[in-house]
């Protein structure tokens, strides 16, 4: 049977990065994905970068073409009333910023440097099953080209996404989940125009929330809230951009420049934590364990949070035979997924409509955005969130 | 027919603190009262006083006793998870802090003011109605001792409270309100006892939230949260005592000493608005307008704050003949009151069981004030609620 160190069921950013640090740190890793490798470099997800998570790709050696490409960022824009406001997170915390490059990229540079280093990956595994993560000799079994494989390993890490089987192979009693569905989505497009501004636009409005985002200086991302119930074939491009700029300030909505969309899609807004993120031989990481909404940008964070104190931990037990980092794994990674649950949930709750909450909870959002944007101390709140808390260990 | 400036409806203290407010600016005022003094002065109401309202009690020349036997506070704590972090006040917002001083007693101190300067107060006026406040010449009717009084004022001040008839008489198309109800109330009492700390502690349990506040260093005020379907008669005070000590950290529920109660009640908690503030030359001010949930100690402040706004502009208007301040009264007023209202829901929110916001909700609160006590930034900006935002004129 064949063996490694570490398996990893999933290779999007999560898996990557962990199998970038484990491999730097002389740990062999093998990946499995059941998708292909075009499927997964073809879905569009987040975009904003916070400092720990380029400080963590510049370990794993892909942070080269993020420092070229990118976009600093060093502020956002709140509109509300019909007007912006800017909040400066760079001066609110002491010189933080966050980068603006897609996950995609990301993906891509990981992707391209474990090939370069002719590290394993199994695309199209199909069946991935997990076996034994409660004993000492754990077992990863998929099916390829017509044959079943297995390979046995120290762990187990999951890094397979909110869907994947990972977290699904856990007995029902041994995990706890916390939830919160929210009753609307985000219709998203992606389009080849300039962005609307230098900085993203977060906007509060009585038709619904909207946010104008980009990819780059010549790439846009836009987003409005809809209901749940609305069906993305009855959203014409058109459509699409006379909503946008029905509720953007007066000014954005001046400049927005539109375009045939390139990918066009509807996601639903979720809340989602798994407790704990260890089983045995078997750590959750990322998606596989919580999701946010994506207002305030931080799945893709929190999931190199994870990666962060996992591979970690992995090096510590290889290096020093201790345990120590592994045992804390769950508790230290979500007291930080707490907080990032929190401020995604207050960022969602502050911005969108939520037509439950009335006519009084429409003018607290705006009491609190008038707040906001005028205390020092509630936007330095919001800027430290945004940039990403400092870790504590 | 009778004549005065400035009739105010309602002896609390926004309709007392306004009388002497306008009296020092050589303004005649009379105000009607529908229940005995007696009555006003049995109320149990809040106890936390802002410096503004402090100021404005100086301003009126009644703070002298509240300066003698009020209790300065420079911090709360916050209790959750069986421990209690102290937000020190005073050193976040640079030396501000809040007076602890029953309402019962300002309401005593402005009394017996108003009586010393010999200024008319009419209680237990009956039937008590508002007409033509839309025009020039304002009247107000009231019935005592057998007999139909009328007066005719410039302006009408409703600080009747939120049964109050002035926001009443108003034509239900001129108003818009905006109100959440909660489903739940506090359960108080206050009893001859020391209080369990030097300074309020509010606790967030799972069985609920709980507040150990006091008046005095031998009498305390505690409250827990009820489900508003709970009856006071089912409340001895020994099953009180042991509620809250379930509630409590183990050192205050170690520290807590019981005793007979003087008062016990149940109340709703209510956040509610009517906008605007001024319909002609009736004004609105305090409860009559608006109501926050007890979290946060906001109301006699913001009453304090509408009292302020109201008392300038007619001061202003009687000395310079300007109606600026009046034109701009119920915008400003409101302004504030906004905020203070998103306060009072925000701390309402995070300390108080939800059972509909299920174990995420639960969660959430729990990781806000793992956040809370931790951030320089967050614990700032409640302080800088808690001790009352800056005026912005």
């Amino acid at each position: 049977m064949k063996k490694v160190q570490v398996a990893i069921i999933g290779s999007g950013p999560s898996g990557l990065l962990l199998g970038q640090l484990l491999y730097k740190a002389g740990i062999d890793n093998l990946i499995l994905e059941q998708r292909s490798k075009e499927y997964v470099l073809a879905r569009i997800r987040a975009g904003i970068i916070e400092q720990i998570a380029q400080d963590l790709l510049d370990e794993a050696g892909v942070g080269a073409r993020m420092h070229r490409e990118g976009l600093v960022h060093h502020g956002i824009e709140l509109a509300f009333k019909g007007e912006r406001h800017r909040i400066d997170m760079h001066r609110l915390t002491g010189g933080k910023s966050v980068m603006v490059y897609g996950q995609t990229e990301i993906t891509h540079d990981l992707m391209d440097a474990r090939e370069a280093e002719g590290l394993p990956t199994v695309y199209e595994a199909a069946h991935v099953s997990i076996h034994d993560f409660d004993g000492a000799r754990p077992r990863v079994r998929y099916e390829k080209d017509g044959r079943t494989h297995e390979i046995e390993c120290d762990f187990i890490a999951g890094c397979d996404g909110f869907h994947g089987v990972c977290r699904a192979s856990v007995p029902a009693q041994a995990i706890k989940t916390y939830e919160r569905v929210y009753p609307f989505g985000w219709l998203g497009i992606l389009s080849d125009t300039p962005p609307v501004s230098d900085e993203l636009i977060y906007t509060h409005h009585e038709r619904g929330f909207a946010l104008c985002s980009m990819r780059s200086p010549t790439r846009s991302r836009h987003y409005v809230q809809v209901p749940l119930t609305e069906k993305v074939e009855d959203w014409s491009d058109e459509r699409f951009w006379d909503e946008l700029r029905a509720r953007l300030d007066p000014v954005a909505a001046e400049r927005l420049v539109t375009g045939p969309s390139i990918e066009k899609s509807i996601a639903p807004l979720r809340s989602f934590v798994a407790e704990p993120m260890r089983f045995g031989r078997l750590f959750l990481a990322g998606d596989a364990a919580h999701i946010v909404p994506p207002t305030g940008a931080k799945g893709l964070n929190l999931a190199a949070s994870d990666v962060r104190y996992l591979s970690r931990a992995l090096i510590e037990h290889y290096r020093e035979g201790s345990s120590a980092g592994l045992d804390h794994y769950s508790q230290k990674a979500l007291r930080r997924i707490w907080k990032a649950e929190r401020f995604s949930w207050y960022m969602t709750s502050l911005l969108h409509r939520f037509p439950e909450h009335g006519e009084f909870g429409q003018k607290i959002q705006e009491a609190e955005l008038d707040y906001l944007v005028h205390s020092e101390a509630a936007s330095t709140s919001l800027a430290e969130n945004y940039v990403g808390l400092p870790f504590e260990d």
